[in-house]
């Protein structure tokens, strides 16, 4: 009998907010997979876990985990068809990481253990975690997985800065930082705007919001609920010190 | 010295999902409020958490919470000042309730007492609480309030369903399906569209979706994590008897 992998969202970063489940089946299994790539979240994930959950005696696996910068390879779904784009040789090079990684974690499984894989935040949104899906569908399409949801690090922002993501009808939109020259209209459309990694071009966010007159109605989150969390009601005010990796802009019309 | 206001999400349903913050404010507070309005989340919040904390000897109050229709009225802001929209006779009896329910809370706290004040899934996103907040902000500006996050229903379902809402540079649009008859544009220009609350207009939505031809892309998903969960990956096939208040459809591109 192969053991099933937990997919598991540990939370935005504070050891208590990750939930009963997770902390459950953590204590439970004897192997926890940790995403291991080249962006800061890599050891966060287990260093949350750390504080929560004793792991003495277990096996923690660090598996490289090439963070994509491209959207054209979709995941394969268990129930749909997988659909694959071109790929130069970079690609291949990522593809041969991501397949290692798989190989890994289906020897484990074959085993008959049970295996956590640990991811910060929320697995569904902004994981690398189905990327790793794909390969192991692929290589296993009976693969027994569960995910176990997380708090996200948007609803922990949102929490920590006393915001409301949206009520009623009104519409959120979740757009990534490299989208900073072409906000406008969403900025237009929806009630509430939540811009992802924004470290890189907050002061092209900041233009785009001058020009929407939305400046004034944006705050600036990182790290919500870490002892070095940074909220900034006047994004004007954020400083190169405050830019983090785990940072989010919140526009709320 | 005032009672802290903690305002909990307590996840989408399953009782592990509470985090361990949760779980351990409620087991320290006294006095836990819910909401009690129209619609079928009132009770829900109340039984989810007795499914994992022990509430003998709280004081439970059972606050009336109309639920809006509008957005026109923003909720305040500690920080921002408050903007308000004419009101009609309806918008003023809502307002008198909303008051009485915030003077409750005061008294409560007043008398020295840490207070939690529950909600479904997370309290940033589509939580009534934000209505309450602007109200207790006007009786006192100074009130200690701490706002825990929590799983939202958005991340379970897609987490049930093994579905990512975003990965890498994609976007993300959460809509509620009071748009039903307005989603070409953000089926065009969003990777990943979350539709809230599907159950009344599912007929209009799958039209919607027929014309932007991506019926197949969408899945239906109800009360997540539920006993009577539902997952319907051809959302024509969606019953009467499948419909739910606690529904959404995801339609991932």
């Amino acid at each position: 009998m192969p053991g099933t992998l937990y997919v598991i969202g540990v939370g935005p970063g504070d050891p208590e907010l990750l939930t009963l489940k997770a902390a459950k089946v953590l204590r439970e299994v004897t192997c926890i997979c940790v995403p291991k790539g080249r962006e800061e979240g890599s050891s966060l994930a287990l260093s949350i876990v750390k504080k929560a959950v004793d792991l003495d005696g277990k096996e923690i696996i660090e598996a490289y985990f090439p963070m994509r910068k491209t959207t054209k390879q979709k995941p394969a779904h268990r129930s749909r068809s997988t659909e694959k784009e071109g790929s130069g040789s970079a690609s291949c090079e990522l593809d041969a990481k991501w397949n290692e990684t798989a190989e890994t974690v289906m020897s484990i499984l074959a085993g008959g253990i049970d295996m956590a894989f640990i991811t910060i935040g929320d697995p569904t949104i902004y994981s690398t975690f189905f990327y790793l899906y794909d390969r192991l569908l692929e290589l296993n399409p009976g693969l027994a997985v569960e995910i176990i949801p997380g708090v996200s690090s948007i609803n922990a922002s949102a929490a920590r800065a006393e915001i409301s993501l949206g009520l009623a009808d009104e519409k959120v939109a979740i757009v990534p930082a490299t989208y900073a020259d072409s906000l406008k209209g969403v900025l237009e459309a929806f009630d509430t705007v939540v811009l992802m990694k924004v470290h890189k071009v907050l002061d092209r966010i900041i233009q785009a919001l001058d020009v929407a007159r939305l400046t004034e109605k944006a705050v600036y989150i990182s790290r919500a609920g870490m002892s070095d969390e940074r909220i900034i009601r006047n994004i004007r005010e954020v400083k190169e010190s405050d830019l983090n990796y785990f940072s989010i802009v919140i526009v709320r019309k």
